[in-house]
């Protein structure tokens, strides 16, 4: 959930606005994000079971960045008239292994045609854990910045596939103390620079520590950029970047539940650093996929 | 709220479902509404402001359907590339005047852009009042059946300008008790269909005594239709449609709060029948629009 435009009236009475990737309201996580044809996805080269997954996958994925439980699920849909149902019982068929293994309620929706193209806006709703709620803004200096995947590449096959970070994020609400996380929807760098602005910080990461995925060096390939630049700035990896004190995170890393790669650390110093490899420190310009 | 393909699914585990306007989740009133162009509203013949103005106004008619205070929004759009930033900024003052009317608080949203045409979906969330949750499920034969104001002709104007009956919902669950309730949103008969089909009963509603707009009136001229057929099955007339026994029926007619009509009753016997101004009772076909 980004809320670009909402952003822009925050300033006016009644729109009091939260800089996460979901809102909190009493013991409730809510999200909602929508996906688009020709810009999320292309319809007529995609499998629409795919859609329906990655529709609600980035929902949960949301949730997950705030340490959510998630619980309730509502589906509005714009399909285009042709083969209206059956595309409608594909998107349904594409998410029920999700609904499945998070035991979530599919509570309500709205189910429209119309002369466009596919249009899929979910809502999730998930349960504040009785720890804590993950935010941005609660980054403090020093703390280490860990990521939860392998980074880049994920047009090739990942943004339809990947595994939301439910489970990982409330095995660390449960035993760890998390300042700070965000999920990587838009690229490492524009994601990190949203987790540091507001927790009024800066960051510096490091070139040899950057986790790439196999599909980044694929991609490499055909796009003539590295496979680190597709790293720090390819969209939808929707991996869990998070922060906590160096001697939570050396724990953390020493018992490794599950994959989990330090990339760097947060500073007081604003702005995005890299160390590269032959150990020059220079300003990281945040790149990513904006909407 | 309407959840056709989703009722498909109702047998398949985890997707248990209310037949509501919206779900009920703890204290919480859920509901989501999602408007396109050309279904919805003609982009090129329509002031954005009326049509954020509606997309609004749609959802908080769901919470009044369920005698709910509506209190947080979420809204998540798809805006056509060209001028799309104007166009968001014209939507969102559009649903301002409701915003602060109400008090709501827009708490999250999700903007994208892309080559289609205009799609907007809202979530809005409410609370459960301390009395009581509207269902249609609740009816109970020989409950009189109420509208809140009169039917037909929407499309003319009042599509876009009819104030959801928020304050009236709330009124009525403070002080009545109110068996069921339902909004007229895509038609009297059909939404009456839905509301005795959820309560397994049915109704019998008098001619004479169904209220017509003045553009029901008109709208006939045009359409070469009568101004009852328009009233019985025009779609967004956004009144509430509830029941409540005899006596307190009385009391609330005689006392009169805000404009309210006495269309007819509910019956043990299913299905809908409308008793003519010739005193002829017969066998009335729900008509209305369908998604």
């Amino acid at each position: 959930m980004e809320v670009k435009f909402i952003h822009h009236i925050r300033s006016l009475p009644g729109t009091e606005l939260i800089g996460d990737d979901a809102a909190v309201i009493g013991d409730k996580i809510i999200t909602t994000d929508m996906l688009t044809e020709g810009a999320d996805f292309i319809l007529a080269e995609t499998d629409p079971l795919w859609i329906g997954r990655k529709a609600l996958a980035v929902n949960l994925s949301d949730i997950a960045a705030m340490g959510g439980i998630p619980r309730w699920v509502f589906m509005a849909v714009a399909l285009p008239k042709t083969g209206a149902f059956e595309l409608a019982e594909q998107l349904l068929a594409g998410a029920k292994p999700l609904i499945d293994k998070y035991n979530l309620q599919l509570a309500g929706g709205d189910t429209n045609t119309w002369d466009g193209g596919l249009v899929i806006s979910i809502t999730a709703i998930g349960c504040v854990p009785k720890k804590n709620v993950f935010r941005r803004s609660g980054g403090k200096p020093g703390d280490r910045i860990l990521v939860t995947g392998k980074l880049g590449g994920s047009i090739l096959r990942h943004q339809f596939f990947f595994e939301p970070r439910i489970d990982e994020a409330l095995y660390l609400n449960e035993h760890y103390e998390i300042h700070s996380a965000i999920d990587i929807s838009d690229g490492l760098t524009l994601d990190l620079h949203r987790l540091v602005t507001e927790s009024r910080l800066g960051a510096t990461i490091y070139e040899s520590q950057i986790p790439i995925a196999e599909d980044a060096i694929t991609l490499s390939y055909q796009s003539g950029r590295s496979p680190l630049d597709h790293a720090l700035s390819d969209g939808e990896d929707f991996e869990l970047l998070f922060t906590l004190t160096p001697l939570e995170a050396e724990k953390l890393l020493s018992s490794q539940p599950f994959p989990l790669y330090d990339i760097g650390e947060l500073t007081a110093e604003t702005g995005l650093r890299m160390t590269t490899v032959t150990g020059i420190t220079q300003t990281l310009i945040p790149k990513g996929f904006t909407h």
